[in-house]
């Protein structure tokens, strides 16, 4: 029995997240996920302190490692709860005392968690112009006396929008990289600590990769009433396993990165990634009379890209063609409106033409 | 292609969790994963907003409904972290004043998370006897002025001990139900919250299920530092769709109960559990001079038998034995020694006939 769907009969999937999974590790997983390597049990039915699991974590780990280009000084988590579990973590294991810039709707709701935890400096809002731009690359963001941290975040999702360089600081940095995680070089020797939810470059929901300076995972300063689990070092030190993790998860994640290896690693993915954008906005700049992209140009995103017709009735329109032409998941956030394309790592260069074209032809 | 192994190529698994999973269910995952019904993409490629996820969602929620026999006061929420993230969520949001039953090992870590956050009451500790006993069903826990709730662990997986009455107490029962989950009966109108981590007896790991009373959840009364994130407010009111959930998780949990509904409900599970349990106590039984069991009799586990033999060398003998006739992880927690094979719901009775047999044979 054949239970493999052809690559034919498969969506153009632009999802925001859960993004797109590519083909061929979905293949995998699915031949290998009732007998794991042949040991007569599933991946979802052994012990997470079994040779053969321990052995997936330590698979996972290797190629994120490699992945990021990471020194011993580094370390990785495989955890459970998504950026909003990190939005709490981050202000209890490293703050009070951290500096936000708010570039979006998961930055506003980092700050809002650091808020809560206790003293918190918001240094840049890009609300009141629909956090379409971001901070420019010569502002400074030091932070007053007593500052921790400067956290942002690398890509914001909803609106479209990506640093393409790093805040300047003099503060330890900390980003949420959910929606641009290995999806280009990045140099992590500048960070402290990042964090992703998998569930938009690197596998499916439910696993949050950390990954951070070991003496930062390592050492606690936080408040003493700090819960055992919400504390990096219990995780640190328990080698990403102080509970049962998401096991199946975290063997996909590990297939997805070898993935993304087997592609060329980041440096290829940015490429690709760089190539499928500009098919996208140059369909989209062709057209300024019609379309309207959301983010200012010199921060547009590679990942999400934010764009609308002249009205409303239009946009509907075109995402009920786009059904028609099995191309899915194009709706904005309803903060935003208009369209979103998701393109992330695993998304075809096919479908980001199919897409390019219809927005061409639609625009007609 | 065929992809999924026969039956016969399994193992007999006594994992204590993640533990074994129904066949059928496996096959079902197989099937559906790389084109869920029919839409071309994958449970794990689609937003957890679409419509198909939230359906996922709510048959997963009706289907451990109706195996619980919920009333319209209950609610469920299918969220991440385990047990252990809820030792620290239940004292942030129903305490601190905890009154707690220290009867194995994750009970002892409930009390020390509780102790972290709070004011704590130890009422009972079985730890000076190895936690080979439980409280009697005469003993009453009450609490001292002030305390807020009764926690207690129903089955202690390192110990093999199981509770076969609610404790006696005025006070709410707070519940750490994760290795007996569906596996028998419960009266769910006397508890205010149950949690289990869904890997032993209803999933895979990564998905944790909380069913309480609604009001218990969505009014919260704890702290105001304690983050959006872990309290059962912010997940109730969001229809357990606060942020990304483990997608793939859930769908799975939600086979897992229709399975159990196929198979006659909780009150079928228990019988089956019962004379799954018995095969083994009476082949241990038969031979008191050859094997000792760790539990008490009155409060021995239908879902992990934890027994040894004479010497540590003979309970290697008997797990070499055991993994030539591919009998799998029999191996006893480190803290209790000797071996331990765990019964949940999915285990086949087949698989706990062979065990029998093995126990028996090799006792001559």
């Amino acid at each position: 029995m054949s239970i493999l769907p052809t690559p034919n009969s498969r969506k153009h999937n632009f999802s925001a997240g859960p993004g797109a999974l590519p083909f061929e590790v979905l293949e995998e997983i699915a031949r290998e996920l009732p007998d794991f390597r042949g040991l007569g049990i599933s991946i979802m039915e052994m012990s997470h302190r079994s040779k053969e699991f321990e052995g997936v974590v330590a698979d996972t780990r290797a190629a994120l490692t490699r992945l990021l280009g990471l020194g011993a000084d580094y370390e990785i988590l495989l955890i459970q709860g998504g950026a909003s579990q990190q939005f709490a973590m981050v202000p209890m294991n490293l703050g009070p005392g951290g500096v936000y810039l708010n570039t979006g709707e998961w930055a506003s709701k980092a700050v809002e968690e650091a808020q809560r935890w206790g003293e918190t400096f918001e240094a840049y809002s890009g609300k009141a112009e629909t956090f379409r731009d971001l901070p420019s690359e010569e502002q400074r963001f030091d932070g007053p006396v007593g500052a921790k941290y400067l956290h942002y975040t690398s890509n914001n999702t909803l609106y479209g929008t990506q640093f393409h360089h790093l805040p300047r600081t003099n503060l330890p940095l900390v980003c949420d990289v959910s929606s641009d995680f290995i999806s280009r070089p990045v140099d992590m020797t500048r960070f402290d600590l990042v964090y992703a939810g998998a569930q938009k470059n690197a596998g499916p929901s439910g696993v949050t990769i950390v990954v951070a300076k070991r003496d930062v995972l390592r050492t606690f300063k936080g408040d003493s009433r700090v819960p055992t689990i919400f504390r990096y070092q219990t995780h640190a030190e328990n080698e990403t396993m102080y509970n049962t993790p998401n096991c199946f998860g975290i063997w996909v994640v590990g297939l997805m990165a070898r993935w993304v290896e087997r592609q060329g690693g980041v440096a290829a993915m940015e490429v690709l990634g760089r190539e499928k954008a500009d098919l996208i906005y140059s369909a989209i700049d062709e057209r300024p009379d019609f379309y309207q992209g959301h983010a200012v140009k010199a921060v547009r995103s590679l990942m999400n890209i934010t764009f609308r017709c002249a009205t409303e009735a239009l946009d509907e329109a075109f995402m009920a063609e786009a059904d028609r032409r099995s191309l899915i998941s194009l709706k904005g956030h309803r903060k935003v409106g208009g369209m979103r394309a998701s393109i992330y790592n695993a998304v075809p260069k096919e479908s980001v033409a199919a897409l390019a074209d219809l927005i061409r032809t639609f625009g007609r």
